[in-house]
C-alpha cells in the first residue's frame, strides 16, 4: 500500500446501504450495519464510513448472509453533498434505540 | 417558471428511491414505481428520471401510501458518477419480468 492510499482509507466515505435478507438473518444484520451508520429506514442506512470500516462492514456482513438468497446494495460516495434527501411519510429518528 | 427552470425540468436526475411499506400497499407501490426506475431490491429502485417525472411520482405515491405508517425515501443526485455500486449476494436483472 502506497501512500495515497494509506491517506485513502483515512478519508470518510457517505455510504447508503440497503439489504434484502431471509427472515431468519435480518435481525442479526440490521444488529450488525447500525454499529456502523445511521438506520433511516427498515432496511435502509446511510453515513459516513472510512474506507477500511467499510470493508470489516462486508467481511463481517457476508459472514451473516446466506449469498445465494440475500443481497447486499452498497451505494458510496466521495461527498454526501451530492446527493439531497427527500423523506415522504414516516421518518425513523436517529436517536430510536428500540433494538 | 423562467428559461432556466424550464431547462431544469428537462435534465435528468439520478435517483435511488426505497420504501417502507405496509404489507396491503406494497404491491401497488412496487408497481408504480416500476414505471419509472429499475427495480434492484426487494424496495429499492434506481434510474435516470426528470423532475417532472419524480414529482409526478412522488405525487401518486402519497396517493398509495399511509404516510402516518410508510415511508418514501428519495436520494438525489445531479450525476450517477459520483456514486459508486457495489452489489453482494444475489443480483436482480434489470430484464427481470415476474411481476
Amino acid at each position: 500500500m502506497n501512500k495515497v492510499d494509506n491517506i485513502k482509507t483515512l478519508i470518510d466515505m457517505y455510504v447508503i446501504l440497503v439489504y434484502d435478507m431471509g427472515e431468519k438473518r435480518v435481525g442479526k444484520m440490521l444488529k450488525h450495519c447500525r454499529k456502523y451508520l445511521n438506520w433511516i429506514q427498515n432496511s435502509v442506512f446511510e453515513g459516513e464510513i472510512t474506507e477500511v470500516k467499510l470493508k470489516e462492514l462486508v467481511y463481517e456482513a457476508r459472514k451473516i448472509m446466506n449469498e445465494k438468497e440475500d443481497s447486499l446494495i452498497i451505494f458510496k460516495s466521495r461527498n454526501e453533498r451530492w446527493l439531497d434527501k427527500e423523506i415522504i411519510g414516516q421518518e425513523r429518528m436517529s436517536t430510536d434505540n428500540f433494538l
